[in-house]
């Protein structure tokens, strides 16, 4: 393996919710890195293609001479090499708590609330809101369990759930202001309320965390070039 | 959490893969556990529903008053509460690899796998069968960088990856069974080929591997049952 001091590259794009979790968990660590922005539009880098040839997908991590592909396995490695400020729980049952809701999160909640953006008629628009609603909820009570009353998932610092759940939180909220919908809100989720508050403020997420203003515009052009593809 | 000596029980289906795994790490480190067996067609136990909430799906791990679901969060929370006989390789890199090809068989390779048995019409399955090769391709180059030369993925003992794919074999010996074809071969996997017998052959394996006959049989009664039920 890389020795912790090698030079350390991120391929990413500042939009991705999944490059995100990457570079919180660079700044938790205080670990230098080089951030590679893959251009949007104008096809993938020659380095992407060859360090992530199975998946060709951002982000990815490029430490020494390794290369480690997907968010989570990514932040998994980093709190392995740099165990300073660990970001898993170190007891076994709530590292697997913190890895069974980011896997939900991953495969069932961020699918919806894309959904919603997405879907085509009023019943498929709905539906995905229900389940990102329902979705919250789950989480509301897993914080209650996780955090036991202090700040965050990790409990008094953001942890591997935080990271998680939290760079979703910029699509979140574009999705809120082009539905005029409160997802998050005092009735239901008071407490992910005030935590998502909490985790954008923190000095490891603040300068990473995209404008909602900014990915609201992007996400318009991203549904624009999504609808204008020819359906296969 | 559960101190290691806590009991243990095992909630599944003989003929899970997902539940195979739970298995095998178990009889890895040599722990007792008590196999809970669902009942396939009369409705999901009490004790399943309690247990996992959010997916109602085997397998699930009870340990003392601890609850772990997902099988492969539940092998890794076995390795780290029963340190003896490692699972996952040690070193961070390593580990990551191993972790990337575990989620690229169950996000992509199997669902390929099963399209091939419930694919509609003959380019459906034809695509199916594209991706189980290729994805069997990468396997065997993967096979190649992780055992060094050794006996498994794990180098000389069985590890996160070989768990991982090794509990689809039934499945894969099942679909070459019913499709006529030999997906796993001499010319293009042939490391795999020999691998896959090493696996099932392994004391750790080899009394909660399926009958190939017994799994077909279930196969066909599965796939009656899908097929006959109406699409909303």
């Amino acid at each position: 393996m890389a020795t912790s001091d090698a030079e350390v590259k991120v391929l990413g794009t500042w939009a991705s919710p999944f490059v995100m979790r990457v570079r919180i968990a660079m700044n938790i660590k205080s670990v230098a890195y080089e951030f590679h922005q893959e251009r949007l539009w104008e096809g993938k880098s020659e380095l992407l293609l060859k360090s992530n040839p199975v998946h060709r997908k951002v982000p990815v991590l490029i430490h020494g001479d390794d290369t480690i592909c997907e968010s989570l396995i990514i932040v998994q490695y980093i709190d392995e090499v740099w165990p300073s400020a660990p970001i898993l729980p170190s007891d076994p049952h709530e590292r697997a708590t913190a890895r069974f809701w980011a896997a939900y999160l991953d495969d069932k909640w961020f699918p919806s609330l894309r959904a919603i953006g997405m879907a085509e008629g009023e019943d498929a628009r709905k539906a995905a809101i229900g389940q990102v609603e329902e979705g919250l909820m789950l989480l509301e009570e897993a914080f209650d369990k996780c955090s036991q009353g202090q700040a965050f998932f990790g409990k008094d610092q953001i942890g591997y759930l935080d990271i998680t759940f939290g760079c979703f939180l910029g699509w979140l909220r574009v999705t809120e202001k082009m539905s005029g919908m409160k997802l998050l809100n005092e009735i239901n989720t008071p407490a992910l309320l005030k935590w998502a508050d909490r985790f954008c403020n923190d000095a490891a997420v603040k300068d990473v965390m995209p404008e909602t203003e900014k990915l609201a515009e992007f996400a318009k052009m991203l549904r624009g070039r999504v609808r204008a593809t020819p359906k296969s």
